[in-house]
């Protein structure tokens, strides 16, 4: 499967990020047409010592490339970039992948 | 679950990376005591254009954070970060993370 890979670093106001996030960023992103599934990862450490690279990470799994492109072009996933932007500007990039196997 | 993320930026050599992480790094990383499963990421692309963040992202998992500790001190696991310290020390970071959910 394709996904976008969404990094954000480690944010000033943790909990501030945390109740948009959650409660703001992620209903918005769940309506995306295509998007088969999200899976977030929360950093934790580094093994050096010390805070994670990445305060968290999001996986947006669809079908196809074909699918990604057309949910982030669609009013959902618009609103979806739009809202990161506005809460998470300076704190997010993003790829895309797939899983090998 | 915990993991251990390593994250790969692209190589300028990307036969010679693949020959040498699937060929040797992989089977050296695959022994160490605890690791319950590997999950390669391959970046494809980027949604602005141009080439991925990273060209790999590995993750690593364990049953536990003390497990993981002590899979990367073991023997097994010091071959490992040697083994990656040699082929990609330049293009190599890590973090620790789990799974929400």
């Amino acid at each position: 499967m394709i996904k976008l890979i969404a990094f954000y670093k480690q944010p000033e106001n943790k909990a501030a990020f945390d109740e948009h996030y959650f409660n703001v960023h992620v209903p918005i992103t769940e309506k995306i047409p295509g998007l088969r599934k999200m899976k977030v990862t929360k950093g934790t450490g580094s093994p050096m010592g010390g805070e994670a690279k990445y305060y968290l990470i999001c996986e947006m799994y669809y079908d196809s490339l074909e699918d990604l492109k057309a949910g982030m072009k669609s009013p959902e996933g618009k609103a979806s970039g739009k809202d990161v932007m506005s809460f998470a500007g300076d704190l997010v990039s993003f790829m895309i992948g797939e899983d090998l196997e």
